[in-house]
């Protein structure tokens, strides 16, 4: 059972049938109406072992944590205002409380978010962040990608992934391509100001947690769509070639997560706009595949042609799994 | 260092000076403003083996959860509206999850509230659920209490807490008596209606999680006046009796947590509104005390007027520890 099954199954039900519920569970976030506004909500946890390891810098932690959580207000365009921290502590220790909180609070300050509430709770080290987003514009779903969008992603992906492979080694002397994964991984940066720009032009976008093809995945299944990626386009951080080969740092682009950059589908039409915009907030944004008639994910080799069958290489593997 | 120091000293920081925080950290839930309607947003986490124990069925969990988080928009007079459940389960067990769906389900209907979103990861059993609730007429904070309020409390208290003595037993064959603990502890009521209702006519108020007289501090604190209580006044649950000596049964209505029931302080000349509304709601509402200048809870033996002690009775314990 995965993750998505499980929320599919338990906890998807609407009680009240109320009206102001614009979108529920299944998305990055749910939006909701309150009276002539519009907001998103979104909750992320973040698990010691599972999401982080045991010596990972507790300024990181909150730095990382609330970035995480924002990145899903991104992808609806919405634009971050309030959060609530719950956070389980195995004890009450001064000092990586005094970290924790500068790296979360700078991180808040960032993106103009005021941390409003909370519960501290004693047990194994759990961190919940729920953020509640102003929808300006319009909503960006999962549901909306339409026959003939191209797909598009903005940043260069998988140094985040690429990060992982270092993150055990706890040297304080990092190589400077080292020390650029490890930025991606610790200090993702949602794209907030873009998301709420192209909402109005985009049909359909997702932030990068699980891999651009996983999540790219979902916006297929919620559009009833087929995304075809053209593997060759798909924008990888440079810096990987030189600590992997081109094959593992294409794959690490395709299929690694915790990038949190957006994918977006977008009628071609509005591409000019959206190029437009990123240029005005220095993104790169990158047109890697096209939405047709069908269903799921297909990824092809740009050169031969030739359909790629990322499942069997593993690309999937936390995918399959809850986390 | 206490959960309050904790709070208190690492998380209070409003960054944005945003205009939209009616009340920030620091009470049963935040209050915000979205355009013309304010709306309470609280964040409640549940730990196995620290609230609750490894055997308890799931369907009480799922609906205990529910309960006690909805509790804390009781308490500042909002009704609830959505909910996020954040839930960390160690394995994806089918069975596990469907009844603890299932309790969950079954509370928030109960209290029309819908669930909106979540994230599920993989870890030690951990339970967040944030949930959102509009405050329609006033909000009841927990620093508006006036010298010369009275001091009220909903319901009876205390069952939950001897429900705690029974919690380890885990006996099929309950007497009536245990099975009366038991409901208070897995099955609180929260005080919606009523909070709603009073939220015109009292001063302050805050739901009893804690233990009477360790919420009544809060008030205190948070208003900077002394709360006297009168501890032969507090509505003991007349069960209790049968199965503790009457010192026990009352010390547990003072202290003991996990009741839910709502305490607040109004004006004098309010008492018969709240009267009348408890009677209208079919609730019990009793007078416990009054407000006067000055700090903390000071708890009085009605008979001989004595000043109790039962900060060194251990009555607090569970407030001087992070939990």
């Amino acid at each position: 059972m995965t993750e998505f099954e499980i929320i599919d199954s338990m906890f998807t039900y609407n009680l009240s049938g109320n009206s102001d519920v614009v979108c529920g569970i299944g998305d990055d976030a749910a939006i909701v109406k309150a009276g002539s506004k519009s907001y998103a909500v979104s909750t992320d946890t973040l698990v010691e072992k599972v999401h982080f390891n045991e010596n990972i810098k507790p300024y990181r932690l909150g730095s990382r944590a609330v970035r995480v959580a924002i990145s899903d207000l991104a992808a609806m365009g919405a634009a971050p205002k309030f959060a609530l921290l719950a956070i389980t502590i195995p004890e009450a220790n001064k000092k990586w409380l005094t970290e924790f909180s500068a790296g979360l609070k700078s991180a808040l300050s960032l993106y103009k978010c005021d941390l409003i509430g909370g519960d501290t709770t004693k047990g194994p080290l759990t961190i919940t962040l729920q953020v509640i987003g102003e929808v300006y514009a319009n909503k960006l779903l999962r549901d909306g990608a339409k026959v003939g969008d191209r797909v598009m992603v903005t940043g260069e992906l998988g140094g985040a992934r690429a990060a992982l492979d270092f993150l055990d080694d706890d040297s304080n002397e990092r190589t400077d391509g080292e020390t650029i994964f490890l930025e991606r991984y610790y200090y993702p940066n949602p794209r907030i100001e873009f998301g709420k720009a192209i909402s109005s032009f985009a049909h359909a976008a997702i932030d990068i947690s699980d891999g651009l093809i996983a999540d790219l995945s979902h916006i297929a299944k919620k559009s009833h769509v087929k995304i075809k990626v053209f593997a060759d386009c798909v924008p990888v951080l440079p810096t990987m070639y030189e600590y992997f080969p081109a094959h593992v740092a294409r794959d690490y682009a395709l299929t690694g997560g915790d990038d949190y950059e957006l994918a977006f589908t977008v009628p071609k039409e509005n591409v000019p706009r959206i190029l437009e915009i990123a240029k005005n907030l220095n993104i790169s944004v990158t047109d890697v595949g096209l939405i047709e008639n069908g269903r799921d994910v297909e990824c092809y080799e740009s050169g031969n042609g030739q359909l790629m069958n990322l499942r069997d290489e593993g690309g999937f593997d936390h995918f399959k799994k809850i986390n």
